[in-house]
């Protein structure tokens, strides 16, 4: 799955050294890792990052039947002639975009040794079908994220993928930065992007026992846009909060108490 | 397997806040996650949705063997020429029409990852193979349905994905609902639903043990219909109702009383 | 694995209200499953229903790598030419004929779920691979058989599928039908016939504990025909029925001690 | 793996019933299952009975990745054009012959769920890939072989495969027979035949702990043509017999012990 | 994933007999098998050893779905035409090349049988799709490494190409010769690099309950280069070091400690 | 992966009955199974033996991924054309050679029935895909290695394929006979490879807790090729002897300790 980043900058608020090792690591041509929970913001800090070093973005979102040739290109049969296509590591190699592989940890381990020459000191791709090794362009850089709540024995990255990047470690924003996050994605009033953020805290103190996971900033936000379209506050909670979270109907009920007592039953 | 939406609306009742839920949703451009049992209307009440919203309806039933391609498209050999043909998410997304993916735990995690930049705020369909990016059409809305009981360590839909959608629950209609949807579409008499409802609320009452699963409002419209045939109810329910609910049988014997119980053994 | 159905009715006497619950659901359009162990005349039955309906039957014996493709169809390259050739369950579809899945629990998952559009009320069969959704013919049915005993987590019919269809329960005929089938398809005398359903009989009221499944008709047929090419009843019998019930040494022989009681050493 | 019969008879003295049975099966147009241990002439029987009942025979050694498409036929491209090539079932069915599958638990379950049509009243191999169905021949007759020893829950024969077979059980030949084969094979003479047979037996009479299975006829004739070629009895039996029972030293030994107390280290 | 070496000499510096083992069995003709853990500078020693030789270096990084075809060749359509392309092992062997199979237990193990008549005496590579066998040119040399601590059941070198191979063992180079590196490599200074060392001698020193892997040479260069672009010592480390060693929340609070111990917050 | 053997004799002198019974077979017809452990000496033997009764010699070292197709051949594209190429099998049986396929419990069991009618009295291989049967031309042997060590239940030999092979057992040569190839092989002192074998044989007597597989000659004539290069015999011993027998550092300390007691630190 590949797509090109978007133009204008994501909102993004700097939460710790986040941005200063990013761009350490981007101007060493040293390959970065992103660690942290799903929905935190690492996709909205790479597109930050993206835009602020005006590089394009290349996103692969990894899984498990992702090939080598899908990273890096395939001879495809056009009208009887064969054709090279790159694929969309090739292209960020050669254009010197930035390239973010998410969820690295879903792709099968072959598509993550075609990592290694580039990660480290070499900074090339050898596309063995072509027969040619591609030395990246200035201003390439590989980004990868996943998600170390997920870390299976199974699923993991190598420590010789792993010691080739360096990490940044992301959870949660604070609490203004979310509620910001909230207001400028939803256009919903400070005082319920508050009450939101306020009820997501709560929840991500529970014991994780029955919840799949906590409560993300997205689907805050989806909360928030359900009510501008005239749903309550509670009625939006349910459907993007307490419904994606669990299906276990005791689970889901202690959710809908804690959305009870966060959320008025209507906004002012 | 897919399939173009019936022209009539259906038969759908509201019980709760789901018609509003699902038009906020898809007014905002958020994908739709409907949770429930077997038969219980989720595919009914997509259809009602789709009329009421005047979209075009694309159905996807997904299996274990649904590959990406099978969603996305793929080329096909004809005549010595390759040509590319969409597929149903692809035509979905390019026509603004509603894409149903029915039972979406079942197919493979890579074809739900394929999901992500249409379920969230990017709404658009990186098609790899062409080599192109397609933005939803207005009106696409992504929904998709999955039975929790079934959840299991293998099949699940992961919470990257789940995230990204907001929930709608389903259980089984009100019984004056019920009633009135086997009267709409077997044509029997008020009576006899009445009593086929209440057969599967007994039914429904019953710890499962022995029960695959509890009877749909689908086995007693079934039951209804073989009626109209002149197969009497008791025999026709053994047959629509019994027979598809378990094989064990001690627990048939058990649910051929309970049809005794409540049913007639001749209809008025 | 298709054939056509045979042209002369199959000797077949109804026991109990199978052949009305056939006709109803098939009038209905809703269809059928049959569960029953092997060997006791499911086949039979659905011949006799085809001929009695005066449609054409087409028998698909299902198994492990039976795709979606098998059934549906596939284009095959003919002297350089793509082609379509409809499958079994397509030209069923169109021609409005029965279309049989024997032991359907041995397909595929993604087998069966190509079956739902057609299996309840929207009766029609999506084509993917040409892009069209053909609808049922006037007097298509679908008609699916299984062996409870064979069930297992693996091998099992998905909730989904088996609650859109009507069942029929088979055991083995009574003793007198299954007299008259041996004398008609042997062509041995009802005293002899008689002999061997008593034989049958006593293996069924065993513990299966060591036999692998009770006697069927089929191999109570076998016998009988042996002994009309001069084979001793008893000869014929360990040949027919106790080697294909056991290879367990002590099993085999009370298999035979059992024939040496119930069949005579020479026929009259 | 296909192969034509040879065309003078094979040494074969019948037993018991067995070749009662098989002519009267045959006859009945009844599908044969030979049940027996490695190596005690199940394919010589079945030689015989082929160049008894003047049929060609076409053997198949079934393994692990036999196909459907390796029985029935395929489509070959040759020359740029597609031709389609019968397999060794089709070629028997067409012309008649005896198709004997050698161990045919070791294929597919779906490779002998072809059989069925072809095993029961039907008589018929259906080729889905040219769409007709061949009736089979006159003379046309399926035998197939297991070795029961081998029996396993992932391995087996199906059931309904079972019934629709006559069963003909092997054991090792009695020692005047098998002494018989071995002086006809390698021609030695007939007192060492009998001491080799003595070996054989005792051997057999072994618990089998240790060893994987007892020595067969064909293991016999091996070392009895060894010491054609100047080899002592003793240094025959432990290549041909001792080597390829077990490779457990101490069972070994045993062996060699055994092989020193039955053979002479010279022929006279 | 294939490379050429680098023209330049790596910064290499023996630490015990490897440089003397390595070129001798070169002479003879040996293959040569490097043990060590990750980063500890394998791949620069045969980068330097290759340099020293004059002899061109093919890399290859291995995976689970590496073929034999990937190392030996294979057909390309071409504009209607099939072409051989060699791979990069029989590259290596026409030109007279060292070959470097990085992590060579990572490869199939039908992948490493094709090494053996290469391995030994024999010194020719056949290529069974080409017909034909290639003797080594000239100056062909083996080398593979592994990581005796990934070693598992699953994935181990064959004894058979274990005992075709002379090995040579790797630890981390003693402390000078690190900070040697280190200077060299990222441009610090020494005072910082032996800093860096004796952090990274420390982890090695913890018992690795909780670490994943411990502290190599590379992530020390690549902390030491990212203060260079003026990230304190603390955070550079903390992203290149404790990140990628962990993603336990204890155990990084330990390493944390350790970094602040060992590491000023400023350099001078 | 295929050879044709060496011209001049190797080095091989018999160590039992192996010639005698090896010929004996030869020219019965019969195949012919070697057993014994890593570099014992087995393909030395076939060398010899295809050298002394002139008949080429074809090697195939088997492993997981060798098809039927792979020892039968198979259709390959040139130029638009289908062209058939035989495998190595193939052509030994049409030339008339010895074709030895080492490790033959490597390769998968479809593989090895193939050999079956070759093994037996038919001397014939059916090719299915040309639809040919091609008998043995004479001269055509059969050999096939396995190590019985390696022997596991999901990798054996079938009883089938064994009680179709004449065994011949393989050890350690005795020790005069080792020195003589050592000496023949490296070109070392009589003296020198007579240390190198006492320290072989002291190995051999370890229990093999800890060692992989023990010493083999293989091992010991690197140790004194490495010499010849100036290494030192205690040094050449570690990198050829104790690095390709361990990994475990007790042992490997172990061993170092009895090549310092056995080996002298240089020598004479």
């Amino acid at each position: 799955m590949i797509e090109r980043g978007r133009r204008s900058r994501p909102f993004y608020v700097p939460v710790s050294t986040e941005v200063a090792v990013f761009e350490a690591a981007y101007r060493q041509g040293l390959s970065i890792l992103l660690k942290g929970p799903t929905g935190c913001g690492k996709t909205r800090f790479v597109e930050a990052m993206a835009h602020d070093l005006d590089r394009p973005l290349i996103t692969v979102s990894c899984h498990d039947d992702l090939t080598t040739a899908d990273l890096v290109g395939r001879y495809l049969l056009r009208g009887g002639e064969t054709e090279w296509v790159d694929g969309p590591l090739t292209r960020a190699v050669r254009e010197g975009a930035i390239c973010y592989l998410d969820e690295v940890v879903e792709a099968r381990q072959d598509t993550t040794v075609v990592l290694h020459p580039l990660a480290d000191h070499r900074r090339r791709l050898p596309i063995e079908r072509l027969g040619v090794t591609v030395d990246a362009a200035a201003g390439f850089g590989l980004v990868v994220s996943y998600n170390p709540g997920y870390q299976s024995v199974l699923k993991d990255l190598k420590d010789s993928t792993r010691q080739r990047m360096v990490a940044i470690e992301f959870g949660y924003p604070a609490a203004h930065v979310e509620e910001g996050i909230v207001v400028a994605e939803a256009g919903v009033s400070a005082v319920y992007a508050a009450d939101l953020v306020r009820l997501a805290q709560a929840i991500r103190r529970l014991e994780t026992g029955g919840l799949r996971e906590v409560a993300s900033t997205r689907v805050l936000i989806a909360a928030a846009r359900l009510t501008t379209e005239g749903l309550s506050p509670r009625v939006a909670a349910r459907a993007a909060i307490a419904g994606p979270l669990t299906d276990d109907p005791v689970v889901s009920r202690g959710l809908v108490e804690m959305i009870d007592i966060y959320l008025p039953e209507f906004l002012a």
